[in-house]
C-alpha cells in the first residue's frame, strides 16, 4: 500500500517514503529536564540532548538509532517542546520536519502520546506505534529488538502492551507492574503475559517482596499499541482529552494548526498514559524483558554506566587523584582535576557551576535546583 | 646619632630617615611557595603573596604592616626570590627600592638573613633585627608587640632570641624549643627564658610530652638579636657562609654587586639558621608568647583561620549548600559551588585547577603538586 501526500507544506516530508501496512512507528516523548543530572543539564539543556553514557552520541541520538534498525526515521516522531526543536532538529538530521511535534507547554505523557497516535492514525490506520522515553539508556539492543517483536505481535491481538523490566534491586523509584500467569504471546523465549496491575513507587518493604516474588516489573514507559486500539480506549477512558486531540488533528494541515493546538493545549489539565490509561484498560499485556536498561536518572547511575577505573572512579576529563575510589568525575572545562582520599563523591564541573556531593545523595540534587529557583537565579536553573 | 648616608645607588633611598640607635630592624625573608596551598598557591604565585586570611591584604602585606608598628618600612627588608620582585615591589609601594634584596637562587634561612644582617650592620652597627616569616598570620598583635619588645631587650643583652609559641595540639609538623627556668628579663609579664634545646619535628608520642611539659614552644623562626651578635656567632659557627656572605656585601655599593652576588650564591650550599646557628649557639632565649600565630600551613588550618558558618563551613565564593558541614569552600571563578551532604571536604576552584579532597588529608596537597611535576605539567604546578 502506497500512503499519499496529503500536505501541502514540509510536514509532506512526513510521507516522503512508501511505507508497507500494519507499519510499525516509533514515538519518542522528548520531555523532562533531568534536574537530577544538574549542573549538566538544565532547562535550557534537558538530559536528552546530552552526551552522557557514550561521548559522541547523546541519548535522544541513542535511542533514535536503536529505534532506527526497526523502523525508519520517517516513521519515527517526536513530541517535544519549543524551547529543545531547534536543538532536536540539528541531533536528528535523519527526521522530517513535519515528525518534530512541538508541545506548547507541558501536560504530561497523556496529551503528548495520544496526539502522536492520532497523527499517525491519520495517515496509516493499521499503524503499531511503540513509545520509548528519549533519555534512557538500553545496552543489549537484541534483546531490546526481541522483546519489541513480541510486544508488536501482542499489540496485534489488540492489546495495549508495555515492556517491563526484570528489577535488579528493590527500587523505590519507579513504578512497576505485576503480570499474571496468562501468557498472551509466546515468542520463542520471548512471552507477553497478561499485565494485573501497575503499583506506583512502593515502600522499600513492598519494593523488596516484588523483587523476590519474580512477578514484578519496572515499568519503564515504554508502550507498543495499534494506533487503533489506543484510541478506542482512550474513546472510554479519557474521553474529554481525545475530543481536544481531535480538535488539533481535525486541523492539523491548514492554517488553523498553530491557533488551534495553543488554545486547546492551554485548557488540557496534566495527564499521564499510565495513570489514564494503562492502570485502567482491560487488555494490557507486559513483555518482561532483560535489555541492560537504565533511566540514567542520577549522577550515580550515571557512573554506573560509563567506563570505571579499577577502583571504581567513573571519569570524564583530565584528574589526578590519589586514594580516591568509587567517585564520579565529569568535568567539561577542560581544567585539571586534583582529588585525594575521597570516596563515594560525585563532582561536576562545568563552565558556570560546580557541583560536590555524596554519592549516596545523588537524588538529591534536585534539591539544589529547587534552592536555585527559589532564588531566582534562573540562569543556572 | 645621624647616620650619614654612604651609598650613591637607589639603595641610598634606605637611609632617607633619620634612625636613632640602638635601632630596630625587620627582616621579612619571602621564601616558600606553599605547595599544601595547591591550586591557590603555585611557583609563580606564592602563599606570602596571596590574600588568604583576610580578603583584601596578602599574607605579606598583613607581616609587613604588623610589623611597621614597631618600625618604618624604611628599616624593613625583604629577602626575596626574582621571580617575586615584582609583585612584592607592587604590594609593598612603602618599602623603598634598596630595600628589597633579590637572592639568585634559593639557598635556605642562612644565607638569606645572615646577608640581612650583614647590610643592617654596615649601615646602622648598633642595630636589632627581627626575621620575621612573610606567609604566617598572627591575630594577637599587642600581644605579638609585647613578646617583641621583651625580646629585643633579652637582645640587648646579647642573647640570640626567639619568639616561642604556645602549643595548643601535639603538633608533629614542626620544629620545638625547650625553654629552661633560667629567666633572662622578666618584663612585666613577658618573659624571655634561657633556651635549652632545638628540636626538630618530633614523633606524636614526643610531641603528646612537650605539650603536657609546659616548657617546649613551637618554633615559629622568629629572630631577635642585635646584627653584631649574630654576625660574631656566625663568625665561629658558620665561618664559610659569613665569608661568602662579607665578599657580597663589600661590593654591595659598586657595579660588581650583580655577579658577586651570582657567582657566591651558586657556590653556596643549603642552610637554615635553626640548624646553622640557634641549635649550636650559646646563649639563646625564647621568650613564650600566645599570639594567635598560624603558619596557614594548608587548607585545613586555612579553614580554621576564616570566618566560618554556624555548621563550621569556611567559605569564600558564591555556594548553595544542603546539609554540609565543616568543609572549606574557596572559589576563585565567580561559579557557583553546590554541595550536599559533606562533611570534613575542602573545594578549591581556579581558573585552571579544581581541587577536592578530604580535609583530614590536607597534608597530602603536595603529593599532587609532585605528580603534576613528575608529569611536566609546570603549568599547573
Amino acid at each position: 500500500m502506497k500512503v499519499t501526500r496529503i500536505m501541502d507544506d514540509g510536514t509532506a516530508r512526513l510521507l516522503d517514503e512508501s511505507i508497507s501496512a500494519p507499519s510499525f512507528w516509533a514515538v519518542i516523548p522528548a520531555g523532562g529536564s533531568g534536574t537530577r543530572l544538574w549542573p549538566l543539564s538544565r532547562t535550557a539543556r534537558p538530559k536528552f540532548l546530552l552526551p552522557l553514557v557514550r561521548r559522541e552520541t547523546s541519548l535522544l541520538q541513542d535511542t533514535a538509532e536503536r529505534i532506527w534498525a526497526m523502523t525508519p526515521p520517517q516513521r519515527t516522531l517526536v513530541v517535544c517542546g519549543s524551547a529543545h526543536t531547534v536543538a532536536i532538529a540539528r541531533q536528528l538530521p535523519e527526521i522530517p520536519e513535519g515528525n518534530l511535534v512541538v508541545e506548547p507547554s507541558p501536560r504530561g505523557s497523556g496529551p503528548a502520546i495520544i496526539l502522536a497516535a492520532a497523527l499517525i492514525h491519520r495517515l496509516d490506520p493499521n499503524a503499531i506505534m511503540g513509545s520509548f522515553a528519549a533519555d534512557h539508556d538500553v545496552t543489549d539492543r537484541p534483546a531490546f529488538e526481541r522483546a519489541v517483536r513480541t510486544a508488536i505481535r501482542a499489540a496485534q491481538e489488540d492489546c495495549l502492551v508495555t515492556i517491563g523490566l526484570t528489577p535488579t534491586r528493590p527500587e523505590t523509584g519507579y513504578g512497576y507492574i505485576e503480570r499474571s500467569d496468562n501468557i498472551v504471546i509466546d515468542d520463542d523465549g520471548s512471552t507477553a503475559f497478561e499485565a494485573l496491575r501497575f503499583v506506583e513507587k512502593p515502600p522499600l518493604e513492598t519494593a523488596l517482596q516484588y523483587l523476590e516474588s519474580g512477578r514484578f516489573l519496572w515499568n519503564a514507559s515504554m508502550f507498543i499499541w495499534k494506533c487503533s486500539t489506543l484510541l478506542e480506549v482512550a474513546r472510554t477512558l479519557m474521553p474529554d482529552l481525545l475530543d481536544a486531540i481531535n480538535q488539533i488533528v481535525d486541523v492539523w494541515d491548514t492554517p488553523d494548526r498553530e491557533d488551534t493546538i495553543i488554545r486547546v493545549w492551554e485548557a488540557l489539565p496534566e495527564s499521564t498514559i499510565d495513570q489514564g490509561i494503562m492502570e485502567k484498560a482491560d487488555r494490557v499485556a507486559v513483555v518482561p524483558a532483560d535489555i541492560g536498561w537504565s533511566d540514567v536518572g542520577d549522577w550515580h547511575g550515571l557512573g554506573e554506566l560509563i567506563e570505571q577505573d579499577s577502583v571504581g572512579n567513573s571519569v570524564r576529563g583530565d584528574i589526578v587523584q590519589v586514594e580516591t575510589k568509587r567517585s564520579v568525575v565529569w568535568s567539561e572545562t577542560g581544567r585539571l582535576v586534583a582529588l585525594i582520599g575521597l570516596e563515594n563523591v560525585v563532582v561536576v564541573d562545568t563552565e558556570d557551576a560546580l557541583m560536590v556531593i555524596d554519592r549516596n545523595r545523588s537524588q538529591d540534587v534536585k534539591k539544589i535546583v529547587g534552592e536555585l529557583k527559589r532564588l531566582s537565579r534562573h540562569e543556572l536553573s
